[in-house]
């Protein structure tokens, strides 16, 4: 018998003592492993990812996760040889593996590198601005995000054994929740070996991870209201799932990516002797291929102008005739087998649905030419072409056959070519090849509400677009509707999934003590000691300087007009400026009110205020009259140390007011500050 | 027999023929009207919604739909002694109608207030920076969302027949998706009189909102992937709804709001002296009494140090002793009935869980002095305060009663307080009461997971608390777990949960003619007109100048310096300036740059360009030495007139550059620039 694959659960492997069953390779049927879960106690697991795993992530802040999936993402992509090796048994060629491995570490290292860029170094993220409750600015709102206090269960599709899981876990993990993580079988094996490596990295705290090899049996029983479970597979599985009595009254968060019937529009604009007309065709094709199909973003609808369809056609069958189907190892093959015998029988099945309404082109259901291995043991099956008899029938927009089958379109007008995608109920993405931008911008909005994504392919960005199949990790991935509903991925979009949103009410104080960000109105502390003379170390939120008052007279006005040229009529023109509605005569340039600002609370000898490298929000909001005085107050907002340099970022809050009190300029101050 | 409730679907009002059934008045159940919706055809409505009332919506931008609902805010404002009359028969005092009635009326308002200031003047709105997604940039990606394609179906609670109805509807008519709102029957006439108020103002495009007065029967049994429910009411009959075989697989988006048993923190830093163990009683008591306690957020347990339970616990029933119970209408009654003999029956059978773990205080369920009513025929009840017994027992944590019932349970240190909190499973609110800013923040960090809002109240916000009990519209409101797991309101947040993320991916141009913004990148017209001598109507996105050279010399740096008092050392200090680890030398201030770029393309004479009021994210990316060039290049980015006023404002892209091409700032100038 062959090994049976581990479990790894509360801190160690587990194998089931049961036969367990066996898993075959794509290629030849051999037995590669076993899989059980017979024994393992899943309750336990769900208590130790709540109870050793959040509370390890917890201690942690988002920089310093990041650093961790830093590290992990460049020690498997070091030792990826061995994974390549094994992928070939789920019948993935080299180009397939690449987007399984080198898409699944990619992943890993751009949530790395966007949450140190774009989240706190902290464990909370704010959102949004402060909302003002009263009038007298003592009740703030300030809306949250805090990290859910139970686990992210994620059940994962056999298509990409790599890719999948660790798309899932690398936002669950930026955000604090420990994952369990439930491959599907048919592949388990290639997730339970990268797995391994991951544990043997000993990077990750103890109970942020687990795996579970094997049926998922009890699990769902044991969630509650802050766990939450992301499915990736069928239609029918999701609302399973779905319905499972625990997501329904426990409050258990449930999202769903579902396979669904992509489309690929080539625009009314695009005739057979243009580019668009052969990217389109080589598109189509591509997406037909790579992993013999086996993408729930795949192309299944290629919608084209009627008087086209016969190019197309054409063209793909003449792409279609150069795949070489066989061992993803041997020489020359493009494509490999489905991943299992049941998989390809499958595709047989919805084919025969399928050609109920649309005619075989391309390709024999029931033959291929098979290089390198046998046809007989092999899940090997021929691209297959269709041509829609009705436009309108229900197979060709709700059957999905999940393997290197795509059926062409006709449509009329622009109208109908979104109609026809929208008959897919909601689907992960849609291509639109063209090469108008207005028709595009056009389809786009009619295509929006139906797709979680859109991809608009013409020559001008082909060479750099990543294709209809491809989810990006800073793009969101999901659809709509028969798509199943879910959002993953797009950036720190798919990190808040796994956090709660709370309103947060009460004073400035209040609110600067629980989001480390100074809020206006909060307490502001003015020392003998110039803030800009503190380091990172010295400064905190709230430090303080008041420079002023500086008048502003007309001479410098009409100064500061010749000398940078800004010579726009309200600085210069007193009769043109008594008739500007906003201003009723001469008032100093914005830039002149900054400029002077910074000269009242500039400390001019070297410390540790390195440079000022941006100014953000800046508003003008009374004029600046001849002969006013300034007052500037530069209160620290916001200090963040760089975990990489000496030093780190100060966001200072900037008001700058005239003799009377009014503010006439609000704007954030960006300084680097050594340690 | 009193009249048939009508609804009103498909643009007429509808009236059932059968019985129906009876409603009656809280105060002395007396008939008020009958309920039916018999013979109604609910796909019909379903069918209406999408073809007819989502087109006439989708025709109007955001800006429009908020220049209705403001009309009919105020409309409805001025019209509302009717409503407040008939609010009495719902149980309610004036106080209470206030916060149904203006609640609901300001929600509205603030809806199309915020709209107009935070959304474009569009249909579609763009979610995120661009993410650039090759080297070249010609491939970049854009999120933005869209309006569903559905029907929004809003099943209420019968507590708040106008506000609840409103903090719905009004959302998703921003958001441009068409409602059916289907009111609880307990209080639907009132819900039913306003809704009409609203149809007569003839201001709401046809279609866009449906009224459906009693069963909804099959309505959910139409809904596929672009509809939506939310629902506020019991646990139990959301996941009764959640259940729903279309719920679970057509994709229809389901959120719910339920009742949760909220907490409120007495903090472990006060004592029985100070003023915040006053604000914490008077808080309690005003959350036990309004609305006679039916709101999904007022306080069920009272969370208090172990050894101010007793102090607690009297300062509460002496204030609970001056409430009056009565017809709302009489005189000094400060507490009506529950809203009907069934809801009061449901309290007194969830009183007799909780007393198995906890003592009655105050008030007797069997007794209830009343005034200018009759007892027997009236739904009224004395308020129940209760000390726990075990705190510890599952009755206090897990039985709802919904009315003017309270538990005040022991806690022995902060880390006790947030865990017995979140033994509620998730609320929609909590609040803590205490003068430590820092012991505040520690228990919101705790607390924000199992919470949909918390409220920090203590002296210096207590004037201007709109208390524990109050979802506000800026605000989200709804809870993890337990409370549904769902999310309203929000400002522009509860806009979005209507429409659909969709990430596009394409070149600068097809995402500039697809967003209505200028992506850097698309392309830029030049022209002999200077875009600052054009009016609104006649600049077009992508409309640019070009000005420069200008070289900055030394001595400009060391005016400039003078000038404004701006000596920092590198500007001034020449050998300071070469030692600092960014610069390496003399460097021109960031202000002189943008001034003097502001210099180059300003166009002196009046025109429509009326003023700068702001700048957004300046960044400095290069050092400015000494005698380097610079060129900026301005571009018009985004073009928002303002409907209530002859100008609006124009967002342009500024980039500077040196004379090597290096950016040494980039900017956004924001102009006023009239029609």
């Amino acid at each position: 018998m062959t090994r049976m694959l581990e479990s790894y659960a509360q801190g160690r492997w587990f194998a089931a003592d049961d036969d367990g069953a066996v898993l075959r390779s794509a290629v030849d049927s051999s037995e590669i492993a076993r899989i059980s879960s017979t024994g393992l106690d899943l309750g336990a697991m769900v208590d130790y990812g709540r109870t050793v795993g959040g509370p390890a992530l917890a201690a942690l802040t988002f920089h310093e996760r990041a650093g961790l999936l830093k590290q992990l993402g460049l020690t498997l992509m070091a030792g990826k040889d061995e994974f390549y090796e094994m992928s070939r048994h789920t019948g993935a060629t080299t180009r397939d593996t690449g987007v399984d491995i080198d898409g699944g570490f990619g992943t890993i290292l751009s949530y790395a590198s966007k949450a140190r860029r774009e989240l706190p170094n902290d464990t909370v993220i704010l959102d949004g601005e402060v909302e003002r409750l009263g009038k007298k600015g003592t009740f703030l709102g300030q809306h949250i995000y805090t990290s859910r206090q139970g686990v992210a269960v994620q059940i994962n599709a056999f298509n990409f054994p790599v890719w999948g899981f660790l798309e899932k876990l690398a936002p669950a993990f930026i955000a604090g929740v420990p994952s369990i993580v439930k491959p599907a079988s048919a592949t388990a094996y290639l997730t339970e070996l990268v797995f391994r490596r991951i544990i043997e990295s000993g990077l990750l705290p103890q109970g942020s991870v687990q795996l579970l090899c094997g049926s998922a049996r009890d699990l769902l029983d044991h969630l509650g209201g802050q766990d939450s479970v992301a499915f990736t597979g069928s239609a029918d599985t999701a609302a399973m799932l779905r319905a499972h009595p625990q997501i329904v009254s426990a409050g258990v968060h449930f999202t769903a990516e579902a396979d669904s019937l992509n489309s690929s529009i080539l625009g009314s604009d695009v005739t057979a002797d243009q580019p668009e007309f052969d990217l389109y065709v080589k598109q189509l094709v591509t997406e037909m291929t790579v992993k013999a199909g086996q993408k729930c973003t795949a192309i299944r609808r290629a919608l084209v102008p009627a008087a086209l369809v016969d190019d197309v056609l054409t063209a793909a069958s003449e792409r279609l005739g150069k795949v070489v189907v066989g061992d993803p190892v041997a020489d020359g093959v493009t494509m490999g087998p489905l991943a299992s015998i049941e998989q390809r029988d499958e595709v047989l099945r919805s084919l025969r649905g399928l050609t109920k309404s649309a005619d075989i082109v391309f390709g024999d259901p029931d033959d291929v030419d098979v290089v390198g291995a046998d046809t007989a043991n092999g899940a090997f099956l021929s691209p297959i072409l269709l041509r829609a008899i009705d436009k309108s029938a229900a197979e060709i927009h709700d059957i999905e056959a999940f393997g290197p089958v795509a059926t062409v379109i006709g449509y009329d007008d622009d109208a109908e070519a979104v109609s026809l995608a929208a008959r897919g109920q909601g689907s992960l993405v849609a291509s639109i090849v063209t090469a108008d931008d207005s028709l595009a911008a056009q389809l786009i909005r009619g295509l929006a509400p139906f797709h979680g994504r859109l991809l608009v392919l013409n020559s001008e960005d082909a060479r750099e677009s990543t294709g209809h199949g491809s989810p990006l990790p800073v793009l969101v991935h999901g659809g709509p509707g028969r798509a199943g509903g879910g959002e993953e991925l797009g950036g720190m979009r798919g990190v808040l999934h796994h956090m709660q949103r709370t309103a947060v009410q009460g004073t400035p104080n209040v609110l600067t003590a629980m989001g480390g960000k100074w809020v206006s109105g909060a307490d502001r502390i003015v020392s003998d000691v110039h803030p800009f003379r503190k380091d990172l170390s010295q400064l905190v939120i709230g430090d303080t300087i008041v420079g002023g008052p500086r008048q502003v007279t007309l001479a410098d006005i009409g100064h500061f007009a010749e000398f940078t040229g800004d010579t726009f009529y309200a600085h210069t023109d007193p009769v043109a400026a008594a008739a500007n509605p906003l201003f009723g005569g001469i008032v100093a340039h914005g830039y002149l009110v900054v400029s002077l600002a910074a000269g009242l609370f500039v400390d001019p000898a070297p410390g540790p205020v390195l440079a000022n490298f941006g100014v953000d929000n800046l508003r003008f909001l009374t004029p600046v009259k001849a002969d006013d005085s300034l007052t500037v107050t530069l209160t620290a907002k916001q200090i963040t140390p760089r975990a990489s340099a000496d030093y780190g970022e100060v966001r200072w809050d900037a008001v700058v007011t005239n003799q009377n009190d009014d503010p006439v300029a609000t704007y954030d101050v960006l300084t680097l500050v050594a340690k």
